[in-house]
């Protein structure tokens, strides 16, 4: 691979590298590797998998010295082209964050092997014995922004489940993600597995982003976008291939009239302070105006004094000067800042109606000691985490247990909520006869 | 809506209709009604689900009068047309099948309810109660060709599992689906239902498909194509939404060196000529080098005095004058009819890569006394079903016992194998807390 001819056109959307292979044979190339590749580690088994994910972090820990090296340069990069301070800090790597990488990736190790749990079996009157048995999905297509981190959770959770990752970064963290894949790789080698089955897309031509979104002639199963709201939006309008995503976690917290004032403050501040920037901060709180007279005033005014702007309807106004309006473009907003919108609800059906409207079918919580309620807004509310007296925030594959998450989905297709090594997977039916044929 | 003015445009692919609403408009109308009925049946329970399909079947039964005298003129025309006796036997309704399409209804009724089963169940360390629930997809597009039983099966699989049905039915049996959907509307109408719970596509106008194709504006979930190669390969190749389709059905039969000889002769001729036109059906046998001198000659002999053309390699043609040569292209030909393609494999590996090489992921076989390599061709060939000494046809939702299908699914994303009503539901994560916040 010529690295310089392909790396040279960063900002040409479509242009084809001086020398080398053009992009479209290199990611079909590429796609086919994979191919064979999730062939080989489909059916590896557990100890060799979890094999291969120990000496890819003591892989990693090796090369140390090369990765930081690599960081170095793309850190230097990022500085000249004047990065934001808060982009650069995403971007460097020192030896405990990369020692963290390392542990991450021996973690996944550590996780329940997905692949050939028996999710179903029964018999047939006829003998026939039929099991529904987990099988990895095949290529998945990792596309996000300029992360190190990413690249080694979402090969080794790829692997864990038995598929083969195409992972496509950042343009600024390319020489930092391909000193990780490249460590990833002898890890994989070292333990009988093929290189390929963790590929880094190996070209900052952003034509490579095109190749994956429509599939790779057939090669790539699924794409993961991780990142913006627009990476996201681009991938879900034009791939070609199934996605997991959500595009944005407009996400409620109603406090139904029948909840207790202490829960709701430490849910509701929770839900929006304790990372705003996260997915699963609210951004959206509706108070049951049978409760306002008592509830209302104590959640803004908390809001508000913790730092937090609060646009509202004219009854949340009504309570604490510092309220802005809110338009309705508010309730449509995912703001990920110390910013929330606030309106006052006749009771439960219309915090359904308001969630149904405005959300994004993410995560939506109900605090209230009424059960019957909470069943109800539970039942009712179609999003992918329904919550009674927690805070949105727990929406989160670490949180839910599953060990790591390659991201949070709001389709309803195959995977929905926090996707962990789980959802990373497919099944088939496996059955078992005597010599039995179809009357 | 104006019928003539709609369905006067039978061939034209992308006119507008004379007066009346544009078909995207038109079809922009269904989608929104059809979200709105989605939402009301996903919260049905299941008593309402199953009193409305014994509504439907009960209707279905009343209004039998005014469903034949529709097919009565489907057929006039589909005659004048000039189409073959085949085409129009399965176009034909009397009251024998009528009754057959209701009790089938009927029967979806006494399956198990789908939504609500409790997938998975776990309590975290700080208390959560973590619950994954079966839900209702939303809205599933069905596109079939001109046969009036699915228009009743697929609505009631769909109602099922609490889903709403946008129903296209091929042109030729429209008023007789017409007919039977309005039966069915009334039956969920009486039972309290919305509707447009089951809606048939109001237009024969061609452009109706592409805009299902195209997600009717987010209010299409699924489309499952049912019919002929052409349909679902246009449906797979322009679909903006979620596909469950199987383009083809290139089953194999692998005859290993330790199958049984009177077993392998009954699978082998089950699988191929039980009913050579469904998906299940055989389409070509390997047999095992190892056990070609005693197994090769009876079962190709055998085949061939019932009537099956052999298409075979070298090795299978000198074991019977009447066996003529096999192309590659044998090897990807999926041939409905009493025809197989034959060739001696060096052992399992080589029959598992042939099968990688030229089947469709639908339904293979091995037939052996050899557990272990049984357990590897189960786990080595990536097909929606792998059996073991077993017949290939029985790939099918019935036999499988899931009641009734909606159809059978190669993909590996979501559904997989014979689609009944447990995959026509989704999920939600129900979590449960006593105020928990995230440290």
């Amino acid at each position: 691979m010529s690295g310089t001819s392909l790396t040279d056109n960063l900002n040409a959307a479509h242009a084809a590298p001086v020398e080398g292979p053009s992009v479209p044979v290199l990611m079909a190339d590429l796609g086919r590797r994979a191919r064979k590749a999730a062939r080989r580690v489909a059916l590896a088994s557990p100890e060799e998998k979890n094999a291969a994910l120990n000496a890819m972090a003591a892989s990693i820990r090796a090369h140390a010295g090369t990765i930081l090296a690599a960081n170095a340069e793309d850190l230097a990069e990022a500085r000249a082209k004047g990065q934001t301070p808060a982009f650069i800090d995403r971007l460097t790597l020192d030896s405990e964050r990369l020692e963290g990488i390392a542990a991450a990736v021996e973690s996944i190790a550590g996780l329940p092997d997905p692949v050939g749990r028996v999710l179903a079996s029964f018999e047939r009157p006829n003998g026939l014995l039929i099991e529904r048995v987990a099988t990895p999905l095949g290529v998945i297509g990792v596309i996000f922004e300029s992360r190190p981190n990413v690249t080694a959770d979402a090969g080794a959770l790829c692997l864990k489940a038995g598929n083969a990752a195409i992972l496509r970064t950042g343009s600024e963290s390319f020489r930092t993600s391909q000193a990780i894949a490249d460590a990833m790789g002898e890890g994989l080698r070292q333990a009988g597995l093929p290189a390929d089955a963790v590929a880094l897309v190996p070209t900052r031509d952003r034509a490579a982003v095109g190749a994956m979104l429509s599939g790779l002639e057939g090669n790539l199963d699924v794409i993961v976008p991780r990142g913006g709201k627009s990476l996201v939006a681009r991938v879900q309008e034009e791939a070609r291939v199934p996605v997991f995503a959500h595009l944005e976690g407009i996400c409620h917290v109603f406090v139904h009239e029948r909840a207790d004032l202490d829960m709701a403050r430490r849910i509701v501040l929770n839900a929006k302070m304790r990372r705003t920037g996260i997915c699963g901060s609210a951004e959206t709180l509706l108070v049951d105006r049978a409760c306002a007279a008592t509830h209302l005033k104590p959640l803004v005014s908390m809001l508000l004094d913790a730092g937090c702007a609060v646009r509202g309807d004219e009854a949340v106004q009504a309570v604490d000067p510092r309220v802005t309006p809110a338009t309705e473009e508010d309730w449509r907003t995912e703001y990920l800042d110390a910013i929330i919108s606030a309106r006052v609800v006749d009771g439960l059906e219309e915090a359904v109606a308001h969630i149904e409207a405005f959300g994004s079918h993410h995560t939506d919580s109900i605090v209230t000691d009424d059960a019957a309620a909470a069943e109800r807004f539970m039942a009712e509310v179609d999003s992918a985490v329904v919550l009674h007296n927690a805070s949105t925030q727990f929406a989160d594959g670490g949180e839910f247990g599953f060990g790591a998450e390659i991201g949070i989905a709001t389709g309803r297709m195959h995977a929905r909520g926090p996707v962990g090594v789980e959802q990373l997977t497919s099944f088939k039916y496996r059955v078992r006869g005597s010599g039995q044929t179809r009357p």
